[in-house]
């Protein structure tokens, strides 16, 4: 590992999890150079929520690139996007009454999206201000960090970041204090000193921020809240959504019309690098090429979107097997909480984005550590990395999630008991 | 097209001057649904030095995706990563005696790169003022659009743009004018208004911004101002870096030391989304995951980029042929302008990085209509879309440059008569 | 008045309300040029605590002006200024145990006074975020603008207002929430998305914000959080001290030690310009001039205002008569209330700052009008202009409370009828 | 001095060059606690165009204050402000063609003044951007700071100062660098990186600066410039105006037309806080109380600036002595020059805002000190201190002057004298 040490900067991150050189996957697994196979339930924070390499998916790849499929060419007009708009539009858009949703590609990155997003709310609106969330993770550029919680990416910027009114989340302030209420106060004050914003941008579960979950009530009142303020509603899914949560966006049957909605990480597919927004016909008003970049539009990436939204969302097959091991996986982390900390642990999250919330980040880190020593992947999330994060692929098999929770089980028993004799002594 | 239309934003640019849906391409060579032929005089606005779907690029990467190499992996250590921090340092780096520099791989967009680098510039040096240039082309997220000047993307912002003080370019104000005695007056002047910056950031020659080209003589002037002025400097190599000027970077042999290189479009070589900044180790004070982004360090990406720098940059006789080719196609488009308006009409540029300036942008715009309907695929810049833009791949063989610059030179006559029966009638 | 109305500009305001001349003014009386009088239950905003043209002040400052005292000094030392720094050290600072603070003459104006409150704490904290409150107000300077709240001013920046976080004023959201403990969730929260401050902003009764109260405990417990998250606590005692609530300081026997204090309105006396930060010594880290004005150390005002505190604050005997004639007042408000919406109105404030609150805004400027109507000089204040503020000076005399509570009892009695008229119709 | 040390913050400033305690003054003299009499060469920096404590001035206050008349009225009407819009509009604005301008009473500072005109300017166009100009001061609040050169004032801002973009003022490049060329073109050019400004504001003879002096073409050429561009062009006039130039705004006879001038400083005449917007009326879209502050509009002030405008300006004969006046002192100046370093000195500046360059900051302070040894009040200005700036009284008799002069003819000497020395050593 002396050449990454050597040549790469020291912003790296996961690589200090994991010290090790992987050079394969296929599905739930990762494997390093030296042959060791790991679980992973990390999945590229979310990215791979069809796993590692799926074979569908790869063929469809290969065989674009032996055919010299075009692989970069800006915005122009492609077969590989043309496939790709039919595609979501006929088996995710329209199933769900979300026809008049248009497809904005922006730079293959979340961030971007978010960026993208933004930029149209100020633009429709003529208003400067958003309203985001406690706890609310939106990316690290600086429009998109402006809305992000996180102090630690924060304090990069190196210049303030402004035209953002930070609100509390749901629950924030506990599960009795009714935050829309308290916002649509703020709103209604004149006086308040929270100037009119352009949109709200919201995470229906939070993914960085800790697994937190907005119910569908709360997300209701939100998008009336919206209504009533003559704000847009933008739904950021580029973690929750691509059927992470047992459905293809995070916020399907709670009845709400988001103006936008961003996708990214597992919209690919495959890992590769993609990023959309979906807006509202009527919200249409960029000129041409106002937003743009690079890479916006990859080819090789609307090869495989469009062959996982094909394999994965012909019928309701997939989403169901997602809500089914997202039950299995929850109960095993109940019989663990049960276990090893009725009173301190507790499971969060929805869908296959659960974890179990420990009393600290230091506990929770020295879990993960332990899982990794069993061939476990698993990162911390949260506010102080207190929660033990699980986002696997949603395409894992049922032995391997035992396999996986046995490890995690036991690395609880590990670090706790680790953690008792420190305090002890 | 109808697909394009009623389902993609209206922020879709390209496809509006080449409306045809493409479906393969190789080398120089763009190829419609229908079965044309087009040269590419736009080569993904710089992002394919090296063609479309070069064989040698190509078979690594098919090799990579047939062996489930890691696809996606976050910033975890990979082989894909290890083997292309081995092979830029030891091809491009350290035979340049740059072996100081270290690699961040950013998100994988030019603009998320800028971003990085004003961070880090701003963390390093606890100010928060950078100085831009005139018609400077740095993307479109609001931290790297603050210091991009044109106006269509910037209105695009919808809140001010901050923490940017402009400057003028090389020659800006005519080649009379020392620009840069001007902005040493200015930062010398403790009352000028104009605050200590943290970085200078610079394009060698202006991409988007027209073909403005900087000497070695300003460069030198300016990395000189920069150390008088403990600024730091970078240099945005996004669209002039990988071989575009006939080196690999535009600024070699120039005699200056950037404290920072950004560097994305050609970097994969195969047009995948890709960025990364070097940058001088003292300066790299990150904390682990400061500035992050799902998608840095993308492993297909690697994989090219590392097949692409064994390649093409082992020895310099690939940069050899792109100063040739540079200068043939120079001197045919001399030959364009002394027919065609020696009096209105000049050569811009550097290398392989070069166009015909004309007096008005309705006029390029003509020209490059006129290209595509002869099976052009060519594009206009700068402030006013006033110069017609030849950035085709740096592989591209000398009849398709023969071929290319016939089609031009009819353009050129056709739009010329047309536009003075206009003015006639 | 056609004078007014040719040649001064639309933004006039209070002249609207009271569309006479005045002439003269004398104690809580103002007389306008056609002989009529009016009580005054305005004083300027709660400039006048001391009344109108106050015979002592007025032959300190004829006496000044008469020995051609230095009129303008800029900061030069002057004898008029030291005699104010001597005594208002030695009967303000020293008996209340505040010895430890410094005085700085800021621009004869609040809002000056504020904008130096947020350098300086800036300045010596390093942070750039300011917390402040639900409908606070600071003025209309940039500056102090942002950390204002009300909407009809803030609207008027033209540019967004930054660097300033809003919190939730003691009791924003019911006496049952503790928006001191949301706060300190927020700040503790490294993921909340508030940065750390350097400075809260607090009034200790909101005068245009509607005579908001906060509770010593509040007030403690905000002392508190600020000394836990190392926040530096700024008092903006300008509208609710200098004798208002009772004491000289509004927050005295509060047990709390502010960082800065900001002083204007009421502090020269007379109603001349003048303004001042309080600062504790460590914290003076000024550079000579950094923060400057022309008429900073106002010469007329050090001379009345120097009168006034050996006048009136030689000992208690004039704090305790403004807390009788508080307790007076508010008796006949309560009367008021039972009389006409013992379930609709009720009283707000404290000391000789307090007011009657209605259902609207509507009806309190009616009620103010028919007031004016019969001799009574009153505003409305709050975010919806709902408060029927009584801010006369505290000098006023025992039968003009009478009477202008009599006046008042009418006018509620008046416009409540034609109110109830209205909504029958 | 020792209750100025003990309790006034280090924020003072002019009293550490003139340590004295001054007790009073009248016409040209400031006159020491110890009976010391001195020549005011600086003025209140500007403020004290008619002398300290004018006869007639004083009588009109003396006359107002003993009469009862309205001391502090907030923006209702008075008596004495009618008095003043009359006089002003019949003296001042009619007979120079300039009935169209309405007047805006802001908090009585001249950075307040700046603060209310640039947000008119940016509520009129809907644009957010100000040109403002090197070495230009226009205040220390934020909103006027961030339009302010000086780099000692901006760092107290603790905030990033945006929404200003700076040019260079006249001759800032030399005198062959035209600098309203310059800006013509980067804001003509779509893709310069300025964006559209809401106004320009400017000083026709810059105080602070260094007493820089725009001619009247360069002046005509910026309204010019204004127009095409559709910016406001804003004249701060608030130390250059009041007849310091020889008439009583600093633009008469340029042919000019600006949209807004701000006035203060002398505006009063004689040192009373007081400042004034005048703008055309087309743009007085304010709603009420837009901008607002407790002291706008001070009565005191209204008096004695009334009475100054009756007594001076009548006919020209007052203007015309201070085109007398400056012609003298320039002489003199020259003389002084010529004798001492008729190379490295020169004179700046117009009418009686003149003053003598010197080769640094220090030589300047030097003579500044041994003037105020031999009795004359003198300071300096420019970037880097390095002009002794004579802003005496209008007023001043011509045996004052020479008696100054000679003062200063001797500091000239001595300190020349004492700089060489240094330098042999």
């Amino acid at each position: 590992m002396k050449i990454f040490e050597l040549n790469e900067s020291s912003v790296r991150s996961y690589c200090r999890s994991f010290p090790v050189v992987f050079k394969q996957a296929r599905g739930a697994e990762l494997i390093s150079r030296d042959g060791r196979h790991y679980i992973d339930f990390l999945a590229g924070a979310g990215t791979l929520n069809y796993g590692h390499n799926h074979p569908v998916l790869k063929q469809a790849l290969l065989d674009y690139i032996e055919q010299d499929g075009l692989t970069h060419g800006l915005d122009m007009y492609s077969e590989a996007k043309e496939a790709f708009l039919e595609t979501f539009n006929r088996l995710i858009l329209e199933p769900r009454g979300m026809g008049e949703y248009l497809m904005q590609f922006t730079g293959p990155t979340g961030a971007n999206a978010v960026e993208a997003a933004l930029k149209l709310a100020r633009k429709v609106t003529g208003r400067q201000s958003i309203l985001s969330f406690t706890n609310g993770f939106h990316g690290c550029t600086l429009g998109a960090l402006a809305a992000t919680g996180n102090q630690h990416h924060r304090g990069g910027a190196g210049v303030p970041l402004g035209e953002v009114a930070r609100m509390p989340y749901a629950n924030y302030f506990g599960d009795k204090v009714n935050t829309i209420a308290m916002i649509d106060k703020l709103l209604d004050d004149p006086s308040s000193g929270i100037d009119k914003p352009a949109a709200v941008i919201v995470e229906v579960v939070q993914g960085e921020g800790g697994l937190n979950v907005a119910s569908a009530e709360w997300m209701r009142k939100l998008d009336k809240l919206c209504r009533k303020h003559e704000m847009l509603l933008i739904v950021d899914d580029i973690q929750a959504g691509c059927g992470r949560t047992g459905s293809f966006f995070s916020f399907e049957e709670m009845g709400i019309r988001p103006d936008m909605i961003t996708l990214s990480k597992s919209l690919s597919g495959y890992g590769l690098p993609f990023a959309m927004v979906l807006l509202r016909k009527e919200l249409d008003q960029w000129k041409p090429g106002e937003h743009n970049g690079t890479f916006r539009g990859n080819n090789h990436a609307f090869v495989t979107a469009t062959a996982a939204i094909e394999h994965f969302w012909r019928d309701d097959s997939f989403a169901q097997s997602v809500r089914t091991k997202g039950k299995r996986i929850a109960e095993r982390m109940q019989k663990i909480v049960r276990r090893h900390g009725p009173d301190s642990l507790f499971v969060k999250g929805r869908g296959m984005m659960i974890g179990i919330s420990c009393p600290d980040g230091e506990l929770a880190t020295s879990i993960c550590r332990k899982a990794f020593e069993q061939g476990l992947v698993i990162e911390t999330s949260g506010a102080h990395g207190e929660v033990v994060k699980c986002l696997c692929p949603l395409t894992i098999e049922d032995a391997q999630i035992e396999k996986a929770l046995d490890i995690l089980d036991h690395a609880f028993a590990a670090a706790l008991s680790e953690h008792q004799a420190n305090q002890a002594s």
